[in-house]
């Protein structure tokens, strides 16, 4: 098990209905040293790379990213997920339904921080059917930039999004993939890298 | 001026109506080696503090909170906007209006996150009339915690909030404070130190 895995093992809670909580430190309360070493390992991951920006979505994607992308030194921008007065201008919107959520989301980002120079990491804490992260693609593609890969937390193996994504040709890095959990005992069984 | 007033006076945007647009490097596209700085700002302004968590709440605060906290070296909790199936359990909410969103939101923090032992410093992006802000410390009362200190980015010093916090008797840190605004010629006028 890698440090996220043995994070998860310890501190993830799994409930029935494959819900996993990971609230003590990933999105509610946060570990930034943890952050810090999800950063460095996308580092090298998508070592060589040229990456000029990194792209979230609120909320929970925030902290991750903004603690990751010190090791790139690029400017993190965050997906809205509701149109406020702070957002103002020609935008880029998709919309997104959220599994946690269980509703949709109008996602959106201003024209002025994307363009087609831009070579982008996409971070998120959850992949699961993956409506998030379609939603940021189908808005780096409108803007004409590049997606150059997709570091992810926590990937539930057991749902569509991971394959979706994958088969769509992206460098997807999962810092732990989630196969099975078993609500009775608590454990959590990770794919093996 | 310092660094943030400096960054301010160069990127940000003077509207009608006394909005200041920062979301070029605060709150949508954000410049984390200026979360940074403002981190080691507020640890010497904190200096000799006990200081177990930092508590910001969502989307906005949360990088800035991410970063900062890495001086802090303790655990960054965010209050929810809204009740996600993420936060179950027991809870603290506290009903904050948005100065931006127009709106009214039950903010949520989880009584797993935050208890009469903590000592927190609260940190937040903007500080216009303190409503969100209020809430937090609503919350930290509630829990028995103690508010060590509030950690602000840009306060309208033209607004009540500030005043009113200060007047509650609470340390509080607004890296840049910004008197009043032309919209005509975009200049930014701070107040002295």
């Amino acid at each position: 098990m890698n440090f996220l895995e043995e994070r998860i093992a310890k501190d993830g809670i799994v409930k029935e209905g494959n819900v996993l909580k990971v609230d003590s430190f990933l999105n509610h309360q946060m570990d930034t040293e943890l952050f810090n070493a999800m950063g460095e390992e996308w580092k090298k991951r998508f070592e060589g790379k040229n990456i000029t920006k990194i792209l979230t979505i609120e909320a929970s994607g925030i902290g991750i990213a903004c603690v990751a992308t010190q090791k790139f030194q690029v400017p993190v921008v965050f997906a809205n997920k509701s149109k406020s007065i702070n957002i103002e201008g020609e935008v880029y919107t998709a919309e997104v339904e959220s599994f946690t959520h269980k509703n949709k989301n109008q996602v959106i980002v201003s024209k002025k921080f994307l363009g087609e120079e831009d070579h982008v990491l996409l971070i998120d804490d959850f992949l699961a059917n993956g409506c998030a992260l379609q939603g940021l693609i189908q808005i780096c593609n409108a803007a004409g930039a590049t997606v150059e890969g997709i570091g992810i937390a926590i990937e539930k193996g057991f749902q569509k999004g991971g394959t979706t994504i994958r088969n769509l040709g992206y460098q997807l890095e999962s810092l732990a993939i989630v196969e099975s959990m078993n609500a009775e005992t608590g454990e959590v069984f990770f794919r093996e890298n």
